[in-house]
């Protein structure tokens, strides 16, 4: 691959539709997919063509519009009737980023509050869409030199350790630990990723791997159980994670893997940093057991590919999330700025 | 599948030659390989044929018979310099697991205290590999009894976590770690194992999990990112792993991953043991530093079965084992009893 510093973006809205790069495909095939309706939306959010808290939110946010302008009637109010059923069809499809749940609220407290008529209502949908993609992608790069200030200063090339992936596929674009890689990449202060393969579904290897390949900047993949082995052997400098849903108290849920990565990474005094836009925040939460897990199909682990690789017969747990305490974390890198856990709260009204 | 309690023994001597359960295929198909030669033999445990570090010893110890039935000559001097040729490529097959080369020197040492002619020499050699493999599978059963006694008395049904595979497939038959789970759950001690899938080779996924599939032993697959959680999540109650290689100071070189397993089992308070016979014990060796780690090929990571994952241009680390620091351990069961780490030392001369 001839590195490409051409952005990513993995939603686009393009004349009448949105254009999703279907990401069940990368690396192997670079494929895109024409969304017309909110269903396919919902599906498209279910089976992870797009997927990471961030473009879930912009992915919903215009799921929205895209039914709402089907919705045939001239009246208020039943069109908002229609409106709250298609955004309860959108909110089942993923329970744990609450990016989902923050856009679609969005979107109705928009329509709530514009006067106007159906028309109107259908076109704030549109734009507050456009809005909530336009505000991640300023969010993304505000994350990345936010946390190009709160890595360490040692030593000057840092190797950066990161899980699952939190790039321009999962976000608007740029991306939010990949945000701080590539202002890091920009700045000189990086060396090298570490990317965990990230069973079972592999957004390590498969995407992150991908980004930083395109970019030229240098990859490593490992296993996940390697990451400890890694850094016992002083392989590592620091880790940035993103996250799917924060605490009101910074404990950080992000994908399965995470937490097993800050224990360890605690456990060899290496900093440990979550990175994410405020949005992620879900500040009527007051810690992460409050923070509902999503269970997946047990084939995510049994086959990789088309291979099976279990036995028939074994049962399998499969959650999808895990929650980091926020007593394991260093900083959550914001858009507003890198904090403490404990002063995230202070990041509310602002 | 049916459960059996039929014991699987993944080295056979059958008339002249060795039958080897070819550990790639599993759990897809039960086949078996004809190992006439040592060379043949060298290569099945280079490609893991057969794997595990008990039966890799049992495997180089077949393998020295192997070669030396093939030295034409009547001569003792000149047939120890081919018998150490044979010793020195059966050698450089993997490094890690040490019960490689203790077979192996075992087998010399037989050698070179036999008198009679090269016909004596080479049936001593053949005896000597059928007393290993009688041998572990006599260990394995007391590694098995003596784990029962070191698991925690509560609560009454345990639920134990494994990593890799250390069971009937990995040694003569019974197993170390999964000889711990095969006594417990015939005790009436066992409510359920989990298995880390184990990646890159998922040995965990295929081996462990069919090795208790066969016995109606229940087994929850996960992948190994998610160990961590279940223990946070109180489903853990005690891990138990194998061992390629142990350090005099109980340091233990097991399967890439366990490292990180022991780390996240401290952070919660579960015990973690090693199961491992006295020939995994590297009394040599002062502490798990000096352990070789073998690197393996990185398509072991880059792809599943004939499913490439990662992009061309990333780059890949794959060392094949890590080293579990003593101070992590609660208890190291051997065949002569479950010690602390810093105990071990006491059961080298008895």
């Amino acid at each position: 691959m001839t590195p490409s510093t051409d952005p990513i973006y993995p939603i686009v809205w393009q004349r009448d539709r949105v254009i999703l790069i279907d990401q069940t495909c990368l690396p192997r095939e670079f494929k895109q997919v024409e969304i017309n309706h909110y269903e396919e939306m919902a599906q498209a959010i279910k089976t992870m063509i797009v997927r990471g808290a961030p473009a879930i939110g912009i992915a919903a946010a215009y799921g929205m519009y895209l039914g709402a302008r089907e919705i045939q009637t001239r009246d208020r109010v039943e069109f908002l009737q229609h409106l709250e059923n298609i955004a309860q069809h959108l909110r089942q499809t993923r329970p744990t980023a609450v990016n989902l749940f923050w856009a679609i609220a969005r979107q109705l407290e928009t329509v709530r509050n514009t006067s106007g008529t159906v028309k109107d209502l259908q076109n704030i949908l549109l734009e507050t869409a456009q809005r909530i993609q336009a505000e991640d992608l300023e969010t993304c790069k505000n994350i990345g030199d936010n946390g190009l200030t709160a890595l360490p200063k040692e030593p000057e090339k840092l190797t950066l350790l990161t899980h699952c992936n939190a790039g321009s596929l999962a976000t608007a674009g740029y991306g939010t630990a990949l945000g701080v890689i590539r202002s890091a990449w920009s700045a000189g202060r990086l060396g090298r990723v570490y990317a965990d393969e990230t069973r079972p579904r592999l957004q390590g290897a498969k995407l992150t791997a991908w980004e930083c390949v395109r970019e030229g900047i240098p990859v490593t993949v490992i296993a996940d159980g390697m990451a400890a082995h890694c850094m016992k052997k002083g392989l590592i400098d620091v880790v940035v994670v993103g996250a799917d849903r924060i605490a009101a108290n910074g404990d950080a849920a992000n994908k399965i893997g995470t937490y097993s990565l800050a224990v360890v990474a605690q456990a060899h005094n290496i900093p440990f940093f979550v990175a994410a836009p405020l949005s992620t925040v879900d500040f009527k939460l007051n810690c992460g057991d409050e923070i509902p897990i999503e269970e997946r199909d047990p084939a995510e682990i049994y086959q990789v590919g088309t291979t099976q690789i279990c036995p028939d017969g074994a049962e399998f747990y499969n959650p999808a999330f895990d929650v980091t305490p926020a007593s394991l974390i260093a900083g959550i890198i914001t858009e507003k700025g890198a904090v403490k856990p404990g002063e995230l709260i202070q990041l509310r009204s602002q």
